[in-house]
């Protein structure tokens, strides 16, 4: 594949071919609109059958964006190609001026947003019968071009049937999925979040008051997409948040998140108390017009709940949770992200942004799990959905958190029961309190288990993770762990691509075709580089030999397997 | 804790004092035999109260042997000291005179064995009603000293209650739990194996034909079980079979495995076809007179599953299966490790050596998962496990492989049906194919399901799985990953103590007590060293402040939550 290496001088990615890794970037096409749908084709070295077709070459779900093909030249100062521009599906939307006071260095264009009274999002257009770009690519996107083929999928469920537009329109318009794509992120590649498409991840990024630069947090967010994370969050907190969401979005072929508390309390000095709704109201219209793809909202919490959560173990662990019970308990009033939710609703519907309702009351413990804090949030997430649904806005929920492995299914029911199947999008859950240090892989075990069950999105979590701020490594840690544990649902929930990438990586391994092997897994670079290692440790041996360092070449059970059948 | 810090000279561990990891190694005594069960106990830095305790230190359960207690001058030349022979139950045993032609060169003891026709197994013991001192050890060691102390666990199932040595009779008696403890190991501290106990987890170590060296191996063994193995598994092939064991078992505080058919075939020159009953015969018995604790025994695959693995995507990746099925097509007769089986339960009961059914037809693929030859084989190991109750001998069975998450459960609930509750032992399961270089994770996703399912231990994966011998970074990977896999299926099952660590680790984690945080985790080291390398990164900050680098002080939930309370 084509990898991006680090320009010493900017300390950017830009894409170039790395010698060694067989595949190429390749574009399906559309057949109701001009799309060009990216995807990583692998070629094999030689042609394995499956049960019903031949593969010399296998497509790969793609979330690297432009920067993995090495005809686009990609500089971070201008950002990437506006490709949705291209797409002919403009109507109903108008550009006002500009503020160019805003200290941004990157050029910027004229935000738009819906003209008065016209519904311009993807659930609006679904509930009309209207299918747009963005549900058509997704679609192409989620097949990766792999329709109708049998694997060896045995189980209860089976997704193997292709994803057609019109089924897309129909889960968005019933609220089961959603394609965050503010209309102001023109260089988006839409995806799709929702339990009957692939299980998707998201890597947090952003600074804090504690270092890294801007540059930095570019970077992991490039690398991120590269290794496999599907939308990202921008958590910025400290100086500059402006500015560093304006080269993260304008650089991202992914949707980008935001929490808006964080930048609201930034303009009150960081007191939670003095937070207002107009601050937050204009944060909101701000990040709006940079073209965020979707706000983590902590509407959920009131003032009924903060007596549950005073009993808990570890009280409120969620930053935008606490930042809100503190301003709710010196005011006594009810929160204003409450309050104010349908004209939160009102600027959201105007650009096509998408709720991300935050778990303000996820627990930090597993001693805190499945709590009445927590469930009594969770009801009313599910009340504002509906709220939010009558406004056309795209909703998903935001889930725990720490809960032990025997209550992670009661999570899964309860967010289906009560938030009417809307998305379910958890952070971790982390099974354990005691694994810092190891805390992705803590989370990718729950994270595995509640996206088997119908879990949409999972969060990644680092190995930094109640430690400190992931750099580029951790980032990768974090992506690729959670990447197994999306994968394994997607297995779990018949997933038919899925399913044939399996078949391809084990009919590879059981006929020793070592290249093959690195590149249909999830890292290929570091697969290749431990057997590289492995093998130049032990003696002189033909590196293509029929066996690994594990056994040697007496004891390999696959070479006489193999020697068994011939 | 005390760290063993590597010996430039040797290679090997010696137990100091590493400054900064504040716990002590202790010791509870039995009250039936003169035991002295060591554990970790942490210092805490302050008092935490839970429910009905108040806690100022807390003991662990310690796998790390004589190495972590510093008054203890450990030689590995020397090998440990024989605990178990001073425990008084020395009956039914004789020494015969010991074969000094054998290549050894650490000072070797007539070994032990049981007089002719007298009962000297565990299970033999449990069944006529009588506790040994290994009974009471286990009993002690499982209770972590905090029997009766309530924790904050929901849920349906509850192990909270004391361990007592006679529910451990019980357990045995009945095959539901094994103590796997050869005569010949007297270095031994035993331990426990069966589905109402802590879950444990196997190290394998051991070099191939590819390099690696027997202090390499030793010296993994010993950091094995400081990180938290609680058995290792010998699977060395090539040269110096005899020696590396011999070693190993010597400087093993944990029970110690190997898989016979290995070295028997290095006698017959590495060809399957020649190996013979005699050559397998002799070779239990060198073993078991060095004291190998469990032998993985390969007798389940008969000829009549043969046709069922050729079906298969990557046939037969069992070593000790591929070589027994080698032999049975080459001779067309059945499997001798079927046909000698009540043989070799006639060898294994006179010293006391678990059996550890082999799965010689496990799925190496998710598309080969839970087929006929998988399950057929499962069928034939639940008839033999019958057959070795007969003779008294302690039985578990080994599980997959390549499972993908929706067909995990079925893998528990149709081992426990044939298999008569005998404990599971299971390698992963791999819910993926396509994990090479993260399998250690992909491995802790399905051992953390079938662990909370039952499972009794998980055989650990290392991130060079697939592609090569583990060294000595990948073993603390793949032990510490499983670890939490263990600890988070115990959690699902209500183990108490395991419930009380997490609840103490949140207490810290909300009072900022980093240092607690860093003793109470899995590895300390480890977490130490990533916070503190965060908090170096950053600008100058008081380092026991009460926040992290990933918030800082502004964004902190915990701090901002607790202001709430206070």
């Amino acid at each position: 594949m084509t990898l991006m290496t680090t320009s010493s001088e900017t300390g950017f990615c830009t894409g170039n071919q790395t010698p060694g890794i067989a595949s190429e970037k390749i574009y399906a096409e559309g057949t109701i609109f001009p799309l060009k749908i990216g995807m990583r084709q692998i070629k094999l070295s030689k042609t394995y059958t499956t049960k019903d077709r031949e593969f010399s070459s296998f497509p790969l779900y793609d979330t690297s964006g432009p920067y993995s093909d090495p005809s686009i030249v990609t500089d971070p100062k201008k950002g990437l190609l506006p490709i949705r521009d291209t797409w002919g599906f403009n109507d109903g939307k108008t550009s006002p001026s500009n503020d160019s006071s805003l200290p941004v260095t990157i050029p910027v264009r004229n935000p738009l947003k819906a003209k008065e009274g016209v519904g311009i999002t993807q659930m609006h257009y679904a509930r009309k019968g209207v299918i747009t770009p963005e549900m058509e690519y997704v679609a192409i996107r989620e097949n990766q071009l792999l329709e109708s083929r049998a694997s060896s999928f045995h189980g209860n469920h089976n997704n193997a049937k292709p994803v057609t537009p019109e089924f897309v329109r129909q889960e968005i318009a019933c609220g089961r999925a959603i394609i965050p794509a503010n209309i102001n992120h023109p260089e988006l590649e839409p995806m799709i979040i929702g339990k009957n498409f692939r299980v998707k991840i998201n890597a947090n990024i952003g600074n804090s008051a504690m270092g890294s630069s801007i540059e930095q947090e570019v970077e992991k967010a490039v690398w991120a997409c590269r290794w496999g994370a599907d939308t990202i969050m921008d958590l910025s907190t400290g100086t500059s948040i402006h500015k560093t969401r304006e080269w993260i979005v304008r650089n991202s072929p992914v949707p980008v998140g935001t929490v808006p508390i964080y930048q609201a309390l930034e303009k009150v000095g960081g007191v939670s108390e003095a937070l207002t709704w107009e601050v937050y109201r204009d944060t909101l219209i701000e990040q709006a017009e940079q073209g965020v793809d979707y706000f983590t909202i902590h509407a959920g919490i009131l003032l009924e709940h903060l007596p549950y959560a005073e009993k808990r173990l570890t009280g409120i662990v969620s930053r935008g949770g606490s930042i809100m019970a503190k301003w709710c308990r010196a005011h006594k009033t009810e929160n204003f992200l409450f309050t104010h939710f349908e004209d939160i609703c009102r600027i959201l519907k105007t650009y096509d942004i998408a709720i991300s309702l935050g778990d303000a009351l996820r627990p930090g413990s597993i001693g805190d799990a499945n709590d009445e804090a927590q469930f009594g949030e969770l009801k009313v997430l599910g009340s504002l959905t509906l709220v939010a649904w009558e406004h056309d806005v795209q909703v998903m929920i935001e889930g725990p958190g720490h809960v032990p492995l025997h209550l992670v299914l009661e999570n899964m029911e309860k967010q289906l029961e009560l938030c009417h199947e809307a998305p379910f999008y958890t952070l971790g859950p982390l099974v354990t309190d005691i694994a810092a240090g190891y805390d992705h892989i803590n989370s990718a075990i729950g994270g595995a288990l509640i996206a088997s069950y119908g879990c949409s999105m999972l969060c990644y979590v680092t190995p930094k993770e109640h430690l400190g701020l992931p750099d580029k490594n951790d980032v990768r840690e974090g992506v690729i762990a959670h990447r197994v544990a999306a994968h394994a649902a997607d297995l779990a929930k018949g997933n038919h691509a899925a399913w044939l990438r399996d078949e391809l990586m084990s009919r590879a391994r059981y006929s020793f075709a070592w290249e093959d092997q690195f590149n249909l897994s999830l890292d290929p670079e570091k697969t290749r580089e431990v057997y590289r290692q492995s093998m130049a440790s032990s003696v002189n041996l033909n590196k293509n030999a029929d066996f690994c360092t594990m056994c040697g070449p007496d004891f390999c059970s696959m070479k006489k397997s193999r020697e068994l059948n011939g």
